[in-house]
């Protein structure tokens, strides 16, 4: 690698061509700082695993030159995959007041909260690592106390923008964007930007929150009963925006679902969620008020079937019961995929009677973006004017359409780089090039079973979700490999019709296959099951047009 | 049921609170008249399942009384049921000249072609169906050829819309909706009015195809190299529209995909469609041509993973390769739950260096929805001035909205009925009642497996695809049930890692349970299997979080 040389370095290890796991890299000469850790959650394709993280082989490589994990926000694609990362590399940890919070929470769970090396930063923090030298500036998004990072080293600057929006009147004014401190290294100087990709198809700019502030405060004032909302449990600004619709209605406030609760403590702990005293009250106290009093928040607004908001939606909330006239708002957007389980939410709370208020991204009014559309990236480029350009966080059409972004106010064409997770873009001399890569890729969580779960697995896995399993057990004899009695079929996920037919066809092949075989292969497993296999399958799929796995167990004895 | 009185009945055996599976039914006295009968696609849940069609009990039980199937448009969620339907009730199946065509092609597949009973009709078509007679109207949707219905019976008159939008300058000027007609009947007095509910979410109305027409134009006469486009095979106009803007650049058009060649074949025998001779010409002509020469019509606009489309993008598909600066459109909107397939795609051909042209919804100007909007919606209610609606052909919550339009227009509160699959409206005398039901549900077609996969064989595909199994093979003697050799553990779908410590420590589980077992049970196979699968579940979760399918095999010798 770039030991030895004074050359700046750019590379992902999770983040590009995908939504979720990320992960940047910094490296000059012999230091290398890491830019977040997260997990992403699997496709259905990808039948039991729990979580994706990032594969970090290349860093283990190089563990003594890796100088620090620098956290830009506290959302699961930036954190999820720190737990598993410290386990394998114990390097500090640098992160914001509430982000930090909610990194606890997580190695607490995974038990390793004692040995791990957190360091409080903010926006004016000034860091020393080997021979980069690094500042931050605020960022507004989603989640509280989110950072842009600005490297300095001596072959120029690198800004890494973290995830961001341009909202000039946010929930919390504090969390407005240092637009000053932007423009000034922007005057000073990038080399480098590394920009978030992920609304970049989107025109147009971000409606402010105070539009969902507005919106929500008209649907607590027209509820004719209780009101449940659900939100992610990291927005605070919106939580805190549900907390003043309720004052200002003079409602109670219950919180469900574990992560709201955790991520309350959180805000509430280190001071970024303003609530009256005796506002919160446990959810058994909520019979005392009639119903008109009461304003419920709850995490599942993605519908994920085991929080709350699904569970209320089909009566399985135990002490909580959704009625004709409440008012449920969902009040925030599906993410592409969760559509499906999204509306089948709303139908159910349909069903019971209630009044339900969603939509599609902001057509209720009850959410907005946290990521920059257009017009905002276009802000971000102006301010920073870099002269390379690397698109991040976002899908590879993502990328494209952010590229042309950049061009369009005056990038040079050929300096941004599209790249891949692994990819490496050198700077030397102030000439950018990317002729190199990195061994990256997905390491698959399954429980407590970390990156030992791969693609036999997976493809038995689908094999047996498609059309179940025959499981034919022989006894045959050691002394002539002769079968000793009748085959046994067994089926698993097959069918729930009968089938003695095709069992009994099965036990015949099974025989005849044996008693078939070669004289030198009648104690040769291998072929015994190969051939059992291969003659059963293409008999069910011709019976049935169904394609089982097929397991013969042979017993010698 | 109903017989021997003068009752007026309406359900559905499918389309209510669901997308697909369409299956109406008007009865009056002794006579039942079915409209459409289509197929539902699973979602990820039902592993393994290939097609939802509807159970049709109620149907069979009173098969002397079903007269006839009348089928509105020849949509797979309209058709798709029929083969199977055909196979136990062969009744009479009235349609358009297209939609037959398209019902014929599934027939010859089931192989019942011959022996079913087809009727041709078209909008002036009057059927007398017991004591029901039936005329039609035709409606603009995305396919060629649909009809709305008129029932008149003794009791008054019921309308089903079918599907529908008012485009009132559709590709092919014969496809307008027969507005007079709708008027008339309204004037003479509609009893009850059936009209389906896909966009009663969207405000506004559908834009027009014109609008697609214009946009496919200005596409095709900027692209530098071959264009690709991806539609529905059965939505004729966008493929007409195709066809003129390859027409108008001087190009020839290359067919991919089966469904796609078999609905153009369809679409030209019975003069739907209109293309120059010698204009579409066989893939292996292709190179004859240079590539700014071609144009490619392709069927996978949903992303399905085998089909033209997905292949393109990947290099896949023998014979035609995607090529930087070739143009790929996709003129068709993702249906709710292939976003992620579509976009995967789209990213696929960037990364190839192509010009991609795609969009949600309308946005890109590439696709319009065949289904009316509000405004739209609200139009035929007001044609029609029914006294009782029924909200049809959607998910709850568009039913609700439906139902809030039907209000806003002058239905009175309270004479709309939102009901579910199997629910029974009534109307006799004039007043509609909603107090009884008819058995309905969802039957699984699994390969040539129809209706023997359900609850048991995917609660085992739902445990096996998250954790994968173990299977426990153990032989013990039928003197004293003891076990005669070390169990044998074989995995499937559990872990790539090694586990010979895990097969150690079940192995010794199972012969402790074994040995531990009261002397009553020795041979008692059930307590055994249900002991082993216990001591040896709670320890793989103990020792790796997971919870496989346990399957112990016992051998008795």
């Amino acid at each position: 690698m770039s030991t030895n040389e004074n050359i700046l370095s750019f590379f992902a290890l999770g983040g590009i061509n995908e939504i979720g796991k990320n992960m940047y890299a910094i490296e000059y000469a012999n230091d290398i700082v890491i830019i977040d850790c997260g997990n992403k959650f699997p496709d259905e394709s990808l039948l039991g695993i729990d979580l994706i993280i990032p594969d970090i082989t290349y860093l283990i490589e190089n563990k003594d030159r890796v100088k620090a994990l620098i956290v830009t926000h506290g959302h699961e694609d930036h954190i999820g995959g720190i737990p598993y990362f410290l386990k394998k590399l114990n390097v500090p940890v640098y992160a914001t007041r509430f982000t930090l919070g909610l990194i606890e929470i997580k190695l607490k769970e995974h038990k390793i909260l004692r040995e791990s090396k957190l360091i409080e930063i903010n926006a004016n923090s000034k860091l020393e690592l080997g021979k980069i030298s690094v500042e931050f500036f605020k960022v507004t998004h989603s989640i509280p106390d989110c950072l842009g990072i600005i490297f300095r080293t001596p072959e120029g600057n690198v800004v890494h923008t973290g995830d961001f929006k341009f909202d000039l009147t946010p929930e919390n004014i504090e969390e407005r964007p240092e637009i000053h401190k932007m423009a000034d290294i922007g005057k000073e100087g990038v080399l480098l930007l590394l920009s978030e990709s992920t609304n970049a198809e989107r025109a147009g700019l971000t409606p402010s929150e105070q539009m969902v502030a507005d919106h929500l405060e008209v649907a607590f004032m027209n509820a004719e009963r209780k009101v449940i909302v659900s939100t992610f449990a990291s927005n605070v600004s919106r939580v805190q925006q549900v907390v003043n619709a309720a004052y200002k209605t003079n409602r109670k406030l219950v919180l469900l679902g574990r992560s709201m609760l955790n991520v309350v403590e959180v805000a509430l702990d280190r001071g970024y969620l303003n609530v009256p005293d005796g506002m919160i009250i446990d959810q058994n106290e909520m019979n005392a008020f009639p119903p008109e009093k009461i304003a419920i928040l709850c995490t599942g607004s993605q519908g994920e079937p085991l929080a709350a908001l699904a569970r209320l939606s089909t009566g399985n909330f135990r002490g909580v019961e959704v009625l004709p006239k409440d008012t449920v708002i969902l009040a925030a957007g599906p993410i592409p995929g969760n559509e499906r389980s999204v509306t089948s939410i709303v139908d159910n709370f349909y069903a019971i009677g209630a009044k339900v208020i969603y939509g599609s991204g902001s057509s209720s009014g009850m959410h907005v973006s946290g990521h920059g559309y257009q017009e905002d990236l276009k802000l971000m480029l102006t301010l920073m004017k870099p002269k390379y350009f690397i698109p991040i966080h976002g899908e590879l059409r993502m990328l494209h359409h952010h590229r042309l972004l950049a061009e369009s106010i005056g990038v040079e064409k050929g300096n941004t780089f599209i790249i891949n997770n692994g990819d490496v873009v050198d700077i030397e001399h102030g000439v950018a090039r990317q002729t190199r890569d990195i061994p990256v890729g997905n390491t698959y969580v399954d429980g407590g079973d970390v990156g030992n779960v791969g693609e036999f697995v997976l493809r038995d896995r689908k094999q047996f979700s498609e059309d179940g399993m025959l499981i034919v057990v022989l006894t045959i004899s050691k002394y002539d490999g002769k079968l000793l009695s009748e085959p046994e079929t067994i089926s698993r996920g097959f069918t729930d019709g009968t089938f003695s037919e095709l069992r009994k066809n099965v036990n015949e092949l099974t025989a005849k296959t044996i008693n078939g075989l070669q004289e030198e292969n009648r104690n040769d497993w291998k072929v015994i099951k190969r051939e059992i296999k291969k003659s059963i399958q293409q008999h069910v799929f011709h019976q049935m047009k169904k394609k089982p796995m097929i397991v013969p167990i042979i017993i010698e004895i």
